[in-house]
This record gives structure tokens, C-alpha cells and sequence, in this order.
């Protein structure tokens, strides 16, 4: 499949804003770049998405809906990890103010150079290999690339700053005081962490089992461009799959087995060689240990089976395996669902084992357990460091503090364990801080020593698996996807959108003016309300032409046409959007084959459900 | 209906926090007062609740759906006012740091000390005056029935600070500079006025027609209580409906007519008298002008008509006018749908006439036009003061000013030609201001006359009724209504939701264990997924009696039973929540029943809709 030409793309950019898919938030006050509205068709495109991704996923896996606030006070994040490091670098002109974010101006200016003639092949070979791991680079590794290519502002061509670091959030403070700082949430996924506990317990104690949120999440970022595809504020769909460590098989994996997916792994990607995915069952994926495991698969292949359905061109898309430093602090192994759009390659769903980061860092900072504890058949025997008190001396000597330096105590890691084991041994005592205070203890107090208990219940801090969708970004590449431009005179633009996607499902229209049709639009209107068929009347005074044209643009499959000889024998025109072609038949029988090919996956295709209908010759 | 008694309500909370229907966010971290969760039935609650008025008000009126973002540059919330009187009254303790919202602190300390037996009738009149006006107190009234009352420190009884205004939007930045200053929106409709122009155009420039924008909106409560009911980030739907300023009439009001609404008009409330709102149709409500117009009318009948729909008990139900001084600084007429729970009346739904405020300061602000153009069918005389320049003598005087000056005389209104036609009528010239510097205008350079000219086209800024929604408060009185407490030994709690609303529509189970259940299990499980009927099976290891308990907590309506007979026979029983009645048929029987009284308002009815199967004996 080729990519869209630049007049195409202009002819698809002008097609959204024409119909009012999107157009830029706060237009008539200049606009803020990075954030969109959606209009009517594009919400209900939205709509649509949302619904399918609802019973894809959550309805198929009986997951766990949360819906939490967007506002995050400062210690979840800051525990998370994102105050620290959801940063981009970016640059700033010292001369005009303007920042630019650092990878994407090292990007444009190299792919810009490379076209250059006069490139030896030594330095086209250096520049390539830094576009293919720039995801990866650090801050300083960035800074390097900038001095060495001498990158400088590309509009001015003045001497940038030094690269500094950005946090992508957006930050405010809660309450009257001011004193409590928050950020809008930059994932949904820390509001389904903290509700582990909740969850696991309406889900009766078992694990696996999933949790998913849908909703916006935000990203400040330094200067978006390229539309719809880098927003400050974008629809996410995420989900976290709770699973044991030691067992992250899935039930369902034999069902997509032979999903055949298009993978560029990461040694695919280090070898410099060209970057063609190899297409590939998950099955053999996760065989081969290329992807790390089978509940890590099963989610591959089911985000691919959900993209096609809801219009993605497969020959358009890849899973692309993180680079080593290219990973999220918390992930051990990610693969992104890409998609081909005339902007290139666009992330727009991320597979990451997040292992047992996110719900480790938030037990020890709260102090609550965040873990399954699950009932072993047969007992097993542990062997372990141990600290006991001499409850004797140990009260009377500490009295009120006792309970206090006990609980310090009991909450030693076994390496701790271990030093103070030697200290005793060595020198007769020990120290430890309770409450700041230093507290000297001896052998006649405290006795450290193996023991070897028996274990009837496992405890362990499960890991995560996390899909999470860019919904808007997924939008974006529908529309490029299925906008395509008909091969005749006009070359007019369309949405072939699949029926599940389409905004509107049936626009309805008459050939002119006539006093008989307002009757047979009401009739034909309570039919398709009843059957729940979301449809448009097109009663505007233009040519039929027009009127097909417009509805082409709105990708809406369907046209009912009724014209004079409706009135003698009730019989209407239906028109297929992709093919032009039309079937004529009762309005009876007309509604029910739409009824049949909207709500029937087998009996979309429309030969055979427009086969007892006469062809209308145009 | 009589009110949730305190212990009922406990039950209530306890059992919504148990099922996690919602929950405190950031729990484990300590939370954060006025941010709330929802678990998993409460957003399965919620996404029915958003599909239903999609249905009732989005589909039903070809409304034109936008989707817009949450952050929102500082200069279109100063334009809306929302800079300068989005604020609520509060007092500080200066010695404690903690803040109380005035209003709420005066009715809460009136309302205590009305219950003490000494307070004399003349003070308890006063007090109750204050009471039932206070929605409508400036800051200044506030201070001065602060201090009148001596009102401190409820907990400490400290002295607090006076009273000051504080701005309730979130404040944050856009972009890396920093410079851009921005609020998260308080509610959707700037976002819908903003694309007016669009719409209007999409809409092929027709009048009227209606937007809606469903989604979060926030507000920065001074110290939010009361659970769900007062937050700090909540879900809105909006709809903004423009008409024409000289013809509020609906094409469609003949319809809710009949409709009949308990309706506590501004009068009534002035009146000092016991406030019973008056029942009544809604078409002698507008008839009589108490409700100003049919549009705001109409949409206060269905506004009345979904909240029935969804679970809202009618006796719990009222429409208050808003007292003068209450109103929004936009509105000229504004009824509150308000709804009685045990936390007292709530306000759910506003329904606002805005008039033309907000496109017309949009517009100002902009320079951009909001309007609608109307072609009138037979042109109209208009006479007019208008200003016409003598070009021969102006372009030579002012040179390459000539054009800018002409440009400000033609955006004199009618008063200032009028003004400025005396001046010249008595002083032979007058003076204007061009972009700072004064110009003097003689009678040689311009004249100032009556003018009447032929007008093709009507130009006007259409006016804008808005029914905005409280989703998330409407849920938390869907479970203040539908809650009930079984009267038998165990007085278990259930929520008697609707069909539509109830988050799982049907659960699965068995009897006991036994081999032969799981493949039943299966085909069942089949059979509802095919048919969109969302269930859960449930099969822990207890007693069927518990399962009941468990499912009525969740509202779930129909519960379906694999015993031993339904090996034999392929017969299951099918239990009514409320009734707790069961009936016996065979699995597709049971399940085509059900899928009737889900899928058929007309048919929900379980005597007429079970007719055909076998009462079961329990």
C-alpha cells in the first residue's frame, strides 16, 4: 500500500475540517497548538471507537472498569516516577524565546541533511544509525549529537542553549490554601494501581484478571505539531492485567495462536540493517522468546485483531519492540503497536510488561500490601532470618517503646538481617534508628537466628501487563487509512470507514420536491429509529449528486434514495458508498438488509445480502 | 416518599464502598477530599446513564455533538466572566489555617441554632428568611449576616478572618515557557459557543438547532463534604440550543404539553410561605408566564421525563427558580431540577436561559462575527443614523490614515451618531479617537444622517437555552433512590434500579457443583453474549442464598439458576430482584424473556412478560 501523496493529504486535512471531524480548540481566539475539538462526526467516529473497544476488550475478558479523577496529588507521581522522569529535553533560542523539544529538531534536521548530495556515505551511515536509536538517547547523548552536527534554530539558524530537561506535566495546586500540589494525571494506569486491593477483592481473591479505564491524560509537550497526532490532551484507553510472576501463561492464548503479526524486534532494529518487519505467528513469537511471554502475546495479537476490525490497513502496521534504553523506567519488556500514516510511523498502542514496579514503589511509600496471598495445596517449608525478643527484658528495659523498636525490627529485609547477625556476633550488640533515636540492643534483648517454618499461604506482589491505547492517535490514522480519492473526473474524496466505525450509518434523501414525500421520509425514519439505526436526512435543495458527495465525505455506507415511483410501489434505491453501486427494492426489505449487514459481522458483505434486491443500473 | 433514615444511609454508603460502586481516590495515599473513584458496577452505571441521555436528548433531537478539551486559555474564561465571578465567599481560621466556605458555614450554623428551644419567634423568622434566600447573598450580605450572628469557628469557635473571594477554577500553564496561564474549563458550553460559526455551517445555516458536549468539568470547592454530591472534578453533559431571540417557540412542545412538573416558582419562594412547589402542566406553566418560553419549557418536560426514566423517584423531584440575584451573570430566566435526598434537595440540572451573553462578549472580544444571516422573504425598510465621509476632501487631508479613520466612524453605534451629529449640528465639528491620537471631523469632511435603506438579510445573535446535567450527582441520587432494605429478619439492602440503568443485566449460576454444569454454563454464556446482554457468572463456593444477597447489592434484575433438573430437562429458574420471584422454562425461553423486557420498554412488565412459564414455589 502506497503512502498518501502531500495533495492528498491536504485534500484529506481539508475533508475533516470541511465536515467538522476536528478543527483546532479556541480557533477564533488564535488557537493553543496541541489541542482539538471533535465536531459531530467525529464524535460519534469516537463514540463508536470507544463502544468497540468495550466489547473487544472489556466485555470479552470480563475486565474491571475504574474511573478515576483526572487531578493527582504530587506523591502518587512523584512515587510513580513521573515527577522525576516524564521529562523530554528540549532547547531554547536565547534570541527568539522559542523552545524546541531536542530528539525531534536532531530528527528533522538530520533526515533534511541526509537528502543533502554531497553526504560521503561514512557520515549518511552515522546519521542513520542515530535516527534509528534516537528513542533511546539520553539527555547528554543528545546534547553530543546537537554540538557534532552543529544543530542551531532551524527558522533563525541562531546558536540554541544547552539542552535542559522538561516535566511533561501540567501542574496545579489543590484546595483554598494552596498548599496541595497536584498534576493531571499523564496515564490512567496509576488509578487502577492503587485500587489493586479493591479490585482483587470484588474479583473474590483470584488473580489473573484485568482492570481498564478509559478517559483523557495530558502531556505538556514543548511544541507540538503534526495534528492530531501529538495533543496535550488525549483520550487513552488502558489496561492492566494483574498476573503471577511465576506463571504468566493465559488460558486464552491457543485461541490466537496463529495471529500472524508483523514484528521488528529489538535486535532486528540494533543490526543496522533494513528495518522490514517479519511477519510471524505469536505463536512462534512467544515460542521463540522474542516476545517474553504468553499473556504479553495474547494482547499483541488481540490489539492487532481489534485495529483491523475497526478500519487500520494491515499492511500498514507493526509491533516494534522497545530498545533496551529506550524502555520506560518501569518496563521489562514493550512492544509498540505502529502505525504507517503520511506522517511516518506513528506509536499509537504500547505493550508493556511493567512487572512489579508500579504496585512495589506504592506499598513501600504508603505502607499498605498490595499483594495476592494465595492458599497453598501443599504447605511448604521455609527457611528464613528471624529476629526474637526476649519479651522478659525487653519490656521492662523499653516499656512504652518496646512495641516500637519491636515493629523497627520486624521489618528488616533478610540482608539486614543478616549484618546485625554478624554485629552481634562480633561485638555482643548492635544499633539500630527508631524515630530517629539510636537504640542499642544485646544478645541478653534479641536473638537472630535461621528458622525453618512451614508456609500454607503464598504472598507475592503480582505483575502487570499493560496495552495502552492512544485513542485519538488511533483516530487520526482511521481517517488516513481509509480516505481514498475516486479515479474519475471530479476525483472526489470519500471515507471508506468500516460499518462499525462510520459516523452515520444511512443518510436518507429524496430525488426533488414533492408533497407525497414527507410521509414516506417519517415512515421510513420510525423504521430505522426502531431498529436503532443511527441515520441523517439529507433534505437540503441540491442535486442528488451533491447530496451523494457530501455523504461520500462523511463516510456514511449507506443512501436510501427515494424517489417517484416510491409513491406507486413503496420501492426505494439503496447506495453502497465504496462501489456507487445501487440495488432497488421495498422499503421493507431495504431496511432489513441494512439491519442485517450492520448488525451481523458474516452477512456484511453486499453481494449476498443485496442478492434478493434488483440492481439499478446508474 | 419519606426520607433515608440515618442508619439507612450508613447501609447505603457501606454497601456502595463494599461492591465498589465508588470509592475515595488516592485511598491509600490518605485521599483527597471532593475526588472520588468509580469501581466497576459504578461505571457500568455510569456508561448506561451516558448512553440513555445520548439516546433521550443527543439522537432524539439530531443534536450536533462536540467534544472539546478541559484546558482552556486564560482569555476566553475572561471573556466569560468566569475570571472575574466564578468565585465563592470564604473565611479563614487564622489560627487553625483551615478555610470554610461562607454560605455553607451561615446555613449549617443557622440551621443548629433554629433547632435551640429558647431562640424567639421573631429571630427564628429572620433566620429562616436568611435560609431560604442565601443562594442569592453577594459577599457583602454574607459578611454582614456573619457578624450579626456572631458565626465562628464551628469545631474551635475561634474568631475567623473576614470574609474573602476565592476563584474556583484550577490554574495550570500551557507549554514549555510557561507564559500561556490556563484553567481547567468549570463547565463544557465554551467550548460550544466558541464553534458556533462551524456549527451553524454544518447545520446548512439553519436556526434553530441544538450542541451538546459531554464530559469532565472542574471546580476547586473550598472544603468539599457531602461524598459524590460535591466534587472537585465531576462529568457534565451539556446541550446549548440556539434560537432566534424574537421566536423562542419549539416545533415539537405540543408533545410535552401534558407533561406534569412540581414546579417552586421565584414567587413562591419570595413569599416567605411554606415551600411546596406547585404541580402543573408544563403548558400552563409557560402559558402563564412563569416559565418564560416554550423552549426552556420543553426541555424542562424532558429533562422530567429522563430523570424518571433512569430511576429518580417523582415525589423527590422539583423545579426551583432561581431568585434574582442567584441567577448566573449570563442567565435571564433559570429553573434548577432538583432532586430530595437524605442530604437534603439537590441540585442535578440547570436549565438556563443565557440569552445572548456569551456569543455576543465572545464576539466583542474576537472581532469575529456570531451570527445568524436570515434571508427575509420580503426585504425590509430600515432608517438609520449613518456616517458618510466626503472622499474627495478626506483622502487628501488624512493620506494613508483616511482609511483607519473611516473604519472607526462606521463602528459608531446609533447613540454615538446621534451624539456626534448634535456636536456637528452646533460646533461645525467633532472629534474622535484614532488609535490614541484625537482627529477633528468638520462638516465639510463628513455628514451624520437619517438614512433608510432596504434590508435582504436579518443579522442576529441567536439566543442560547441550556439544560446542563450533573452525572455524576444524578447517580448518587439514582442509589439514594433506588436503595431499599428487604423487610424480613435480615433486612438486606438492595438497589431496585431500572432495566436500562442496572450495571449487569443478568448473573449465571449454579446450584452447587457438578460436571455437567460448566458446558450449560457455556451455552448460556453463548446465548446472552449473542443477544448484547451484558452478564456475570457467578461461581463462588457459596450458598445460593448469599449469591442472591451478593447480585441484589449490584441491582442486577434477573439472576438465572442451573439446579439438577436442568441436566434432565434443559429448564433453569429465572429469579426477579425486587419480588425476589422466581419462574421455570426452558434456557431459551428464559433468555429470549429476558431479552424482550431489556430491549422492549413496552414489554418490561415481569407478569405479562413471564406469562408463559412456570411460577416456581420457593
Amino acid at each position: 500500500m502506497p503512502l498518501m501523496s502531500n495533495s492528498e493529504r491536504d485534500k484529506l486535512e481539508s475533508t475533516l475540517r470541511r465536515r467538522f471531524f476536528y478543527t483546532p480548540s479556541f480557533e477564533i481566539y488564535g488557537g493553543v497548538s496541541g489541542l482539538f475539538d471533535l465536531g459531530p462526526p467525529g464524535c460519534q467516529l469516537q463514540n463508536n471507537l470507544i463502544r468497540l473497544w468495550r466489547e473487544h476488550f472489556i466485555m470479552e475478558e470480563n475486565m474491571l472498569q475504574v474511573d478515576g479523577p483526572m487531578l493527582t496529588p504530587y506523591d502518587v507521581l512523584k512515587t510513580s516516577g513521573h515527577v522525576d522522569k516524564f521529562t523530554d529535553w528540549m532547547c531554547r533560542n536565547p534570541k527568539t524565546g522559542e523552545y524546541y523539544r531536542a530528539d525531534h529538531l536532531i530528527e528533522q534536521t538530520l533526515k533534511k541533511r541526509l537528502l543533502d548530495k554531497d553526504v560521503n556515505p561514512q557520515d549518511m551511515k552515522n546519521m542513520e544509525k542515530i535516527l534509528t536509536t534516537i528513542d533511546g538517547f539520553s539527555g547528554p547523548e543528545l546534547n553530543l549529537v546537537m554540538q557534532e552536527y552543529n544543530i542551531n534554530d532551524p527558522v533563525t539558524n541562531d546558536v540554541l542553549d544547552a539542552l535542559t530537561s522538561f516535566n511533561l506535566m501540567f501542574e496545579t495546586k489543590i484546595g483554598a490554601s494552596g498548599q496541595l500540589k497536584a498534576f493531571l494525571r499523564p496515564e490512567t494506569a496509576q488509578g487502577q494501581f492503587l485500587n489493586f486491593n479493591k479490585l482483587l477483592e470484588i474479583n473474590q481473591g483470584k488473580i489473573p484478571f484485568a482492570s481498564a479505564s478509559i478517559g483523557k491524560s495530558f502531556r505538556n509537550e514543548i511544541s507540538p505539531r503534526s495534528g492530531l497526532l501529538r495533543v496535550r490532551e488525549f483520550l487513552m484507553a488502558e489496561i492492566e492485567h494483574f498476573v503471577d510472576p511465576l506463571n504468566k501463561s493465559h488460558a486464552k492464548f491457543n485461541e490466537v495462536l496463529n495471529e500472524e503479526i508483523p514484528l521488528l524486534s529489538r535486535r532486528l532494529q540494533e543490526s543496522g540493517e533494513v528495518q522490514l518487519p517479519v511477519k510471524m505467528t505469536i505463536g512462534e513469537a512467544v515460542n521463540s522468546g522474542m516476545v517474553e511471554n504468553e499473556t504479553l502475546g495474547y494482547f499483541m495479537a488481540r490489539v492487532h485483531q481489534f485495529l483491523l476490525n475497526i478500519g487500520i490497513n494491515k499492511d500498514k502496521f507493526r509491533f516494534r519492540q522497545h530498545l533496551k534504553n529506550e524502555m520506560a523506567h518501569y518496563a521489562t519488556d514493550c512492544w509498540d503497536g505502529e502505525i504507517l500514516t503520511s506522517y511516518g510511523w506513528i506509536e499509537c498502542v504500547g505493550c508493556a510488561d511493567r512487572a512489579a514496579f508500579d504496585l512495589t514503589v506504592h506499598s513501600k511509600k504508603t505502607g499498605r500490601s498490595l499483594t495476592v496471598k494465595q492458599k497453598l495445596d501443599t504447605p511448604k517449608e521455609r527457611t528464613e532470618w528471624v529476629v526474637e525478643v526476649n519479651k522478659k527484658f525487653f519490656g521492662s528495659k523499653f516499656k512504652q517503646k518496646a512495641k516500637l523498636i519491636e515493629s523497627v525490627l520486624s521489618k528488616f529485609s533478610q540482608d539486614e538481617l543478616i549484618r546485625r547477625h554478624e554485629e552481634l556476633e562480633k561485638n555482643g550488640e548492635f544499633t539500630c534508628q527508631v524515630n530517629g533515636e539510636i537504640v542499642k540492643l544485646d544478645s541478653s534483648l534479641v536473638t537472630i537466628k535461621m528458622k525453618t517454618t512451614l508456609q500454607h499461604i503464598r504472598e507475592y506482589i503480582p505483575n502487570v501487563i499493560e496495552p495502552s491505547f492512544g485513542l485519538g492517535r488511533i483516530i487520526y490514522c482511521i481517517f488516513d487509512h481509509c480516505f481514498q480519492v475516486r479515479v474519475d473526473s471530479e476525483s472526489r474524496g470519500f471515507f471508506s470507514f468500516p460499518l462499525q466505525i462510520a459516523p452515520i450509518k444511512v443518510f436518507v434523501t429524496t430525488i426533488s420536491n414533492n408533497d407525497s414525500f414527507p410521509a414516506i421520509l417519517k415512515k421510513i425514519s420510525q423504521a430505522l429509529r426502531k431498529r436503532e439505526i443511527y441515520f441523517k436526512i439529507d433534505d437540503s435543495n441540491t442535486s442528488i449528486g451533491k447530496k451523494y458527495a457530501r455523504n461520500d465525505e462523511l463516510g456514511t455506507p449507506f443512501g436510501i434514495t427515494i424517489d417517484f415511483e416510491t409513491i406507486k410501489d413503496q420501492t426505494v434505491t439503496l447506495r453502497e458508498r465504496n462501489s456507487m453501486r445501487q440495488v432497488r427494492g421495498t422499503i421493507t426489505d431495504v431496511i432489513s438488509t441494512i439491519d442485517k449487514m450492520l448488525h451481523n459481522p458474516d452477512e456484511s458483505d453486499w453481494d449476498k445480502s443485496t442478492f434478493g434486491l434488483s440492481p439499478v443500473k446508474i
